[in-house]
């Protein structure tokens, strides 16, 4: 059937869905209309091509195979036309034409389609403030501005940073420019902690130390007010609270989806802009697709349309509307929202909601953290993992995992397997605790710590602890002379003692004596009980619960966890 | 409640169940009885203690605090009693009492029980054949043996070892022997492959591969016969094919649940010996509770009860056992099999079925195998991975998944990703293609290869290529004389051009000459084609189908797949 396809937009969903589109429609007459002179990019490499881990700029844009994929490449390989370099101006739904000019020629020309898919991206979100203009502010989405970083980088020119959003892609600039090219950076995010919505306040404080371990300062409630200059060139960045000089400043303050090309067109468009997709991801006008970082899709977790630009969505989606727009009926199902980052010595990852977003939900949303050995205990090379599960108190439905550890792809496994069952179950707690993940030693601990977490939740939810988290529970230690509350370490003797030795109000009452010890312990004040993991301590409450002593917190993570929040008694 | 709770079998599963019980409901009195010296050890861990990356055989039966659990831990710690070097010799259902004798001693004792759990796990399956009481004849199930074997290769006393059985456990041990020890390893496979049951031929000759490369012989689908010794000690091993010498032989061929005591007190076993149990883990008796190598749970892929004896299986039963010995009712919702193993360079994991089993099951299966890199193609450190994935073509439901890579970690996370899903909800191939997973460039691909090896599936079903193993396709190019097969190699030109000029009938047609090239290509002999991971040669079988020419096949997971089982033109 020789349709004419016309895709807007090239970088990542575009090319995805001509290429799917040719293959099942090879009689299809598809072509790609873009603004830019690069297409089909893998953006999402740019940290990478700053630090230099990634050599060449050419690199993001080739196959497997070094091939480069510019118009050439599409036309032969492919056998789909791109238009660099060419805008699209309006859509005349009624004659199905699009208004395009080329940015070079000057020239307008109106294309007929049969389908038309929409792949229009998203902008940064730059703040309105002073001084946004001036030489050396970048966002990190475009090539040419990761080659004048890097750039810059390499002649020596930048010696500080700042970096504007704590988010995925902020701190992904952050370790590129500290690690690699020891610049000094500062990473500045308006929201409490870093990688605001996707990430729990006590493992963001996991995040924060990581990055002030390694020469980041991390400003957290902290809005940037202007930059200042001189020559046209930027100077430094002031906030709410401080000036900071820098040579650059990159904004990673989130994205705005480009939905301009679909409301003027009178498509349905959200409030913030994106393109409203049904499930095959077709807009109101049933002959126009769109998705990637222009749409709004069903997040599953919370059954409301959503925003979640990521490439990965991007890819998957663009495979789904390439069959569609070949004459299928695909269909994309919706996110859950699952993400990764690697920071310096830990790697963050997750999916689904927090407890404090799922409560913003409507969600009766809590949260429970442990810290476990990512393999069996008794194998050598192992790290200690942080892993924290979402529930709703009210039916013990699991709504979000999201964890760090040092050990990136193991920490990722225990996310990964969580988000495909949020993704096509509605598993509870029970669920998790039954959740069959592979075991050896070398990958896995018998009673895996993705089981754990979801026992600990049951424990929970059965009223069985209290718990605070590690971060909250320092927070008491550190008000003691306030709360009146009794301080029990339960991990074995010599660590609590080495601590009780300076602290006479920590008391170091191993699990193994609290059962004898138990006169030592007040019955008229709150107990707050801490040991390395959780573990014991929660042993440790079992124990002053058949004591009848049961005004009790315990710090979940225990020490493992406050030690990498930088935290310590 | 003051019930009175007895366990026979105090390995795993029945600590696990034992402990679980008692914080739940600390009135009850419960007993762990065990023939054993040694209870509560980490046997998965042996094949790491005679490697030597588990120092200590007591690093095996300590917690993570290194303290030993033995029956003065359980007693202080947990307020469990232990009764080792006891067997359980029947049961006395009418009068709700547990026979035991204590070996010791010789005394023989009449216990009450209100619940009884029956943990006696399985024996290891030693076939009858004679020599098999010789020393040096060990089996990897008990700490007594781990010992002997670490003194025997501590001692130098070991040059030669065979393996009877190329399972999950023959081959850790065969890996502990020659990668620490230096141990000449013979590995004996009735089996036509290694890992029989769980891996597919082609991914099996990937991992006898890697055996080969590191001082490990393999011989499959051949039997041992005998065993011969001098002195007492064990000689060589006898097969239908070739006499081994060795100086230990240590048995791997599976296990036998051991059912005994629950047969002989009337409960209901499969006809292999194991006993039967519902979804809260009881017996045909409800007041008596099995779990782990001894019963046999529901296989949730075929809907069939089916036998998975491991570590992890024991642990999450036992936590649910325990529970509803207390009095609780948790579910147990049976097994999809994952499993996990590092051999030397690469590890191999898997979920589900395998083709070959799912067709014995009587699904109409079929498995398609891709080869792509586990991160960002741009990512510098990155490595191949393999991923096979099993659907059955009458609905195209996903019923397994396995895979092989350097990076086990990463693999593992693929695994356990569709794991997940299987286990609760009953996934297609489009559940598979969009599946959810982390995306970020230092962990995996924008589309990632858990999607992709769906993707290839979903062609496959579609009709739009044939598909060959990489393995066939080397034996068919074997054939060529007789075959008259016309073999591509759709690889850059220089990588095809390098084998053309050795081998004139293998005709190197890039992907990007072969349209320019049809006329090369004759249309009385059917074609295979090769590329090096799967990709160009898909794309060249587009080129020629639109071409007319369509008797061809496509070697799922080209150079880099054959390359990984030792194979080349």
């Amino acid at each position: 059937m020789r349709e004419n396809i016309l895709i807007v937009g090239g970088v990542a969903l575009g090319p995805k869905a001509a290429c799917r589109c040719k293959r099942l429609n090879p009689e299809a007459s598809v072509t790609i209309v873009d603004e830019n002179r690069y297409i089909s990019y893998g953006g999402c490499g740019i940290p990478y091509y700053i630090s230099g881990e990634v050599n060449n700029l050419d690199d993001l844009r080739a196959t497997p195979y070094h091939t480069i994929r510019d118009a050439a490449f599409f036309r032969a390989m492919k056998g789909v036309t791109v238009r660099a370099q060419t805008r699209a101006l309006g859509i005349d739904r009624a004659a199905k034409k699009l208004l395009v000019k080329n940015l070079v020629s000057g020239r307008e020309e109106s294309l007929p389609y049969d389908k038309l898919l929409l792949a229009t991206g998203a902008r940064p979100r730059i703040p309105p403030v002073e001084g946004r203009e001036l030489n050396g502010v970048f966002s990190l989405t475009k090539l040419e501005s990761a080659g004048a970083v890097r750039t810059a980088c390499q002649n020596g020119a930048v010696n500080n940073a700042v970096i504007v959003g704590g988010g995925l892609i902020g701190l992904e600039g952050a370790v590129a420019l500290a690690d690699m090219w020891g610049v000094k950076v500062s990473v500045v995010e308006m929201a409490d902690h870093l990688l605001p919505g996707i990430l729990s306040p006590d493992l963001a404080r996991m995040a924060s130390h990581d990055c002030a371990r390694h020469n980041v300062d991390v400003f957290t409630a902290e809005r940037v007010v202007r930059l200042t200059g001189r020559g046209g060139a930027v100077r430094s960045v002031v906030t709410e609270r401080r000036e900071i000089p820098c040579e650059i400043v990159i904004f990673a303050a989130g994205f705005v989806p480009d939905g301009t090309l679909a409301e003027s067109a009178g498509l349905a468009v959200t409030s913030f802009g994106a393109v409203v997709v049904d499930e095959y991801m077709r807009t109101s006008d049933t002959s126009i697709y769109a998705g990637g970082d222009c749409v709004s899709v069903k997040n599953i977790i919370t059954g409301r349309n959503g925003y979640l630009p990521l490439g990965s969505m991007a890819n998957r989606q663009g495979r789904v509307i390439g069959t569609n727009l070949a004459g299928g009926s695909a269909i994309f199902p919706g996110y859950v929202g699952t993400w990764a980052v690697r920071l310096f010595d830990l790697s963050f990852c997750g999916a689904g909601l927090t407890a404090e977003n799922a409560r913003k939900e409507d969600f009766d949303a809590v949260g429970v953290s442990v810290e476990q050995f990512d393999r069996a205990h008794f194998y050598p090379e192992k790290s200690m993992m942080s892993l924290t599960l979402v529930a709703d108190r009210n039916d013990g439905r699991v709504i979000g995992i999201q964890g760090a550890g040092p050990a990136g792809d193991a920490l990722k496994a225990r996310i990964d397997a969580v988000a495909g069952v949020l993704q096509y179950a509605r598993p509870t707690v029970a669920d998790i605790s039954n959740l069959e993940v592979g075991y050896a030693p070398p990958f896995a601990a018998a009673m895996d710590i993705v089981n754990a977490v979801a026992n600990v939740m049951e424990n929970l939810l059965d009223g069985r602890f209290k718990p605070v988290t590690a971060d909250a529970f320092m927070e008491l230690w550190s008000n003691r002379d306030k709360n009146r509350i009794f301080f029990i370490d339960a991990r074995p003797a010599p660590a609590g003692k080495n601590v009780e030795a300076k602290q006479p109000d920590w008391h170091a009452i191993p699990l193994e004596e609290i059962g004898t010890r138990i006169a030592e312990i007040p019955r008229d004040r709150p107990v707050a009980i801490i040991c390395n993991t959780g573990l014991r301590s929660y042993d440790s409450v079992l124990i002053l619960a058949r004591h009848g002593i049961t005004d009790v917190v315990n710090a979940m993570g225990g020490m493992q966890a406050a030690m990498k929040m930088g935290l310590q008694p």
